[in-house]
């Protein structure tokens, strides 16, 4: 006899849901849980929505999905989990789930994917100054002094720094392997061996050419680089950003890429959305994205599968892969 | 008994070696060659340089090296090899030099891994769009409908078609392994099985979001991207070239991207240096820089390490692990 399907309720932003659960999704869901695939939840309050919870078993999440607090959790008093097609599940998943003993799943192994893409790219653009030589190529249009304006310049035995072993973090060292990069690691709660030197913050900051985040927002990492880190900065270093805007102090950077002396990329700032007087837009030696380094657009579905392959486990009794306790979430995203 | 270090002289630009020759280099060129790392021959006319040249038996050549004709031939008549710390030998090696049977070794392969990384890099950017998100941002400076922009984007299930299993096309293929993309690849010679499907050049136009060419440029590969190919393409589709820019009909090619229906990363263009009022300056939709994809500045050693290797090959009397054929030329680079 094979278990019943659990009862399973979608609930995340609409915007996200059209785009999450393709038909390839869909189809899986309804063959691994009891589930109206064409009702989204995105607000817990209301007589509909309080009927569905009463009979629900799961929560399938994502972006947009509002926290599930204590008055939430009363009204569906048979939740057993809650499987999360997206990264970090801090805001939706409060203290009352923990003490209810919820069980958690994030696809934020999925969603690190895209974010080490993005990180990977950067870094050999940012090696050869790929970026740099086209804007000065479209401003001379003329033979440019490459060996002069920088030295040493590419992808050869140059130095590259990941602070922070986490999901992408790992997964940028990993993806850096093809390449003949030295690359050193800082991660105060790193104890596995990664295949690279483990090294104290600032002497990371102090050796490589490219330096890229990958902590989370936590108050102790608030402002992690700040103008002190910057000066150790080699000349000419890229520091890259797609963790959190917290992790760095803006101003300070702001102030020293001003100078010229160092490159950055930066995808996530604080705020988000930044002023339209920010300097970030127009400094040259920046490349600015807002906040795209991770899933979007046709990148949903991997972390939708993958989600579903946890619905799975939980319907046959199997635990998850991507299990989450609460007392990581201390030191994780 | 271990045989005499052949007499061996640099043949190559004078700048090109100051870089190439790092002192590492001089010093395994001094161990496995009779050679005087100073003497750097640009030019082979000249009484001091007949004088080398007669007791030469190897040139270790790189980018700039004259063309090795039957004049050059007659005064070094000891000469047995040249070992080419560079890509192509097409420019310096002559038919006199297949005549006399010199052996060739080329550095191709080592050259081909920047090019290939450039490639990685501008695949993983262009399906996510990022260089165009990031130039919208700073126009805007407000939230931005990407996914009405930019349908489906991202590096998940999209397809990239390679343009010729060349020694970078196969370098190119094996980088994109760790990633969730369809690879294709079209080239008329290709017998062997590179573990992606082979297809013919018109299907790899209209099946691919990213299509990268590196094929040589030869009488029947000029154009190969003609009007005709580039409306095969996708809409939102992106070109990559870094191999020649004989290989496309540039001015087709311009005229399409200023349409808006494609993108661009174009590293080599006819001529090599644009002229002041070339529109793939100013197009929004390219990437373009100034034939930077191969060995430059800090990668230079890495062709000079393996053209050390092939010296020492020739050396001990093993053959070379990358030697060229006069008939393959015919085909490649
Ligand atoms: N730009 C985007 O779109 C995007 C998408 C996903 C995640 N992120 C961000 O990327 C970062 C990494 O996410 P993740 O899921 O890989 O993280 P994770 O939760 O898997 O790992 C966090 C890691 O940080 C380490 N850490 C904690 N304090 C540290 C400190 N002071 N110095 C160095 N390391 C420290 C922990 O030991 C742990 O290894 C987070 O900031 C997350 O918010 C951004
Ligand atoms: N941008 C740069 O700085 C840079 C640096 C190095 C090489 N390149 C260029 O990159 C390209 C590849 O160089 P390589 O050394 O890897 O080449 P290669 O000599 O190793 O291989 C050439 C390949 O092209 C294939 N080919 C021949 N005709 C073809 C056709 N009509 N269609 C498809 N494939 C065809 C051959 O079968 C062979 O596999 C060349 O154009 C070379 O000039 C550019």
């Amino acid at each position: 006899m094979t278990k019943p399907r659990p009862k399973t309720l979608l609930a995340m932003g609409r915007a996200v849901a059209k785009r999450l659960v393709t038909d390839d999704v869909r189809e899986r869901l309804v063959a691994v849980a009891d589930i109206d695939p064409d009702l989204v939840i995105d607000d817990f309050a209301g007589p509909a929505v309080a009927e569905a919870l009463a009979g629900a078993e799961v929560l399938y999440t994502s972006w947009w999905c509002p926290p599930i607090t204590h008055d939430v959790l009363d009204k569906a008093p048979g939740l057993r989990a809650v499987v999360h097609a997206a990264g970090s599940v801090k805001h939706h998943i409060t203290e009352a789930c923990w003490q209810r003993g919820i069980l958690v799943s994030s696809a934020a192994a999925a969603n690190a994917e895209p974010v080490a893409e993005y990180t990977l790219a950067s870094i050999l653009f940012a090696n050869k100054r790929v970026l740099d030589i086209a804007r000065l190529y479209r401003e001379h249009r003329a033979p440019l002094e490459l060996d002069v304006r920088f030295p040493g310049f590419g992808n050869y035995r140059r130095t590259v720094g990941i602070v922070g072993a986490s999901r992408i973090g790992r997964r940028v060292i990993e993806l850096l392997r093809p390449f003949e990069l030295d690359v050193l690691v800082a991660d105060p709660y790193l104890t596995d061996d990664l295949g690279v030197p483990h090294v104290e913050l600032d002497e990371l900051f102090e050796r490589c050419d490219v330096i890229s985040l990958h902590a989370p927002s936590l108050p102790e990492t608030r402002h992690l680089v700040d103008a002190g880190r910057l000066a150790r900065m080699r000349d000419g270093a890229t520091l890259i950003n797609t963790a959190r805007g917290a992790l760095v102090d803006q101003d300070a950077l702001i102030a020293e890429l001003a100078r010229g002396r160092l490159y950055a990329v930066i995808d996530v700032t604080e705020p988000d959305l930044l002023p339209a007087d920010s300097p970030l837009y127009d400094l040259p030696n920046v490349l600015l994205t807002p906040h795209i380094a991770g899933s979007l657009g046709g990148e949903l579905p991997r972390i939708a599968h993958l989600a579903v392959d946890e619905l799975a486990r939980y319907a046959q009794g199997v635990p998850f892969l991507h299990g989450v306790e609460a007392e990581e979430l201390a030191r994780s995203a």
